[in-house]
């Protein structure tokens, strides 16, 4: 999938929202944990995850990221499925917001005991 | 939407996925954000915010929320629209994520030239 030309005049001025357009799905950053947890990883490995990713949607996210320059592929040139993805600076920047949701999800929602449909 | 009774054997072991699984919505987290900025909100004043959440939407996360006890509403007895809600504890807790994420944003996502797909 391409991501299309879009005029940014949509996007809300609050930086939470501007991040949550591009990052508000559990998939891209489930991606980014993964590249912070174990440093850069194939196509294959992202799938082996234990939240099991479909194909189509790790394509999709991986694409994203790349677009955003959040990740890069470690050799450019080579398109294989098996090339490695990697961190950039600013995809490497997102720790702190994942250690924060790990903290707060290690604290409360342990404690729900609730009936969630999952999503 | 009532959310049915699920077993939770699905949700993976990782405390960051099982907080996506839960909140790796965009609204979901920016009700989250109006109502640390502002503190208790109307269904109203939900509606107001600038990325114009759909009322279907709303609905639906504001129940989600109340459902894993990270909302309540200030007159439990009264079910009306203008009702606010407020943040509990665990609800609460979830500020050192968004600022995390928003200050990411403020020095990551201004520097991306890119074309996004608004999804």
């Amino acid at each position: 999938m391409a991501y299309r030309e879009k005029n940014m005049d949509w996007r809300s001025p609050c930086p939470i929202s501007s991040a949550l357009d591009v990052l508000g799905d559990k998939w891209s950053l489930l991606i980014i944990r993964d590249l912070i947890i174990h440093g850069p990883r194939t196509y294959s490995q992202f799938l082996d995850a234990p939240e099991r990713i479909s194909t189509n949607i790790l394509a999709s996210r991986l694409e994203l990221l790349a677009c955003l320059k959040l990740i890069e592929r470690t050799s450019p040139e080579a398109a294989s499925r098996n090339n490695a993805y990697h961190l950039t600076e600013s995809g490497a920047a997102l720790r702190p917001t994942l250690e924060a949701l790990g903290k707060w999800a290690g604290s409360h929602l342990s404690d729900l005991h609730v009936d969630i449909l999952k999503m």
